[in-house]
């Protein structure tokens, strides 16, 4: 197709394909004339890509760039791709103080009554960390109890997401960035909405 | 004791501590003079939920106190009030077009594949629509057996949470609105870190 019917299949201007196109985040065409190229199915599939980091996901273009460097160049080390892709993506986190020994101690402890790899350069640690100070800040702890039943809870559904994980390295990158960063809100959204049903089903009198 | 030690107490400033009393967000405390007044462990409390409020969950002062005044007026139909509650906490949605007999139709479909009980005007029903749609538009749509997985699991986890809801209303909202907004960022957190747990189970390659 041309660039016009790209426009057309994928829903983003012809002026911002140009701009995709100049910045080398779009794969160029073939060349069928000095001026012109055609596309295929790999540049609207790219294209849905960019659109959700840069709509949705809400990153620049500069951050989608390095997330989309990470889905063209996986490596050898798949395992630590998929940690820095979804690194890449918000919330941002601020580097934790070089000189502390212990910069997460809440989430070092929840991790470790959950009996859980990871990586203390991870930023979700230091998310995780903000989260459980805030949430002690205001005087509603997570208790350990909630944390093993919210823990194991979600170890479940992570096993599912990568159970269903493509093979190829690369489609596995823009399968973890996606199904990360667009499920994190239909997660959100349920769980709203099934506490709603929960208690519609209680007599919380009216 | 005293405004001084109500700010030390709380972390709270005292000219922020004031402006909340100006303003009613915050109760009187009981005078011992004309110009002093002595403040008890309900104003510790009380500074602690308007700070988790105007601080990590990111309400406006006005935000805010429309859902301080839920928790200080429940009345008689706890449902609706944690509802209202709730649906005043981000991500603020726009309200449907009220001529579209069907205007969402994905969490339609979604919520009657759960069989959940649910009220349309639910903020969580527009919110979920939009994520929904936006997994779709990124070529990752949540298939029929993912939205189960996912919504019989976080029921699950709802009815953990109401089963420990406090019986007295006015503490029924605090712990409904602080357990929405401040365990939301632990879950996103959760589960990134069990990605990477199951992920480094896996043999991914190194």
């Amino acid at each position: 197709m041309r660039i016009s019917g790209l426009a057309d299949a994928s829903g983003v201007a012809v002026a911002t394909i140009k701009f995709y196109l100049r910045e080398g985040l779009l794969h160029p065409g073939v060349a069928t004339s000095a001026t012109q190229a055609t596309y295929d199915d790999s540049h609207v599939r790219r294209l849905r890509l960019i659109r959700a980091l840069t709509g949705p996901v809400g990153l620049s273009v500069q951050q989608a760039r390095a997330i989309l460097e990470l889905v063209d160049d996986p490596g050898h080390d798949l395992y630590s791709t998929l940690g820095r892709a979804v690194g890449a993506l918000p919330p941002t986190t601020t580097a934790a103080d070089a000189a502390d020994p212990d910069p997460y101690p809440r989430a070092r402890a929840a991790l470790e009554a959950l009996e859980q790899v990871y990586d203390p350069r991870f930023p979700a640690v230091a998310q995780l960390e903000t989260a459980l100070a805030a949430a002690e800040d205001a005087g509603l702890p997570i208790s350990p109890e909630r944390l093993l039943a919210y823990g194991r809870t979600l170890r479940e559904l992570a096993a599912y997401d990568l159970e269903r994980m493509p093979p190829e390295p690369r489609a596995a990158v823009e399968y973890t960035v996606l199904g990360t960063a667009l499920y994190e809100p239909v997660i959100l959204a349920l769980r709203r909405l099934a506490h709603q049903d929960v208690a519609a089903r209680l007599d919380l009198g009216q």
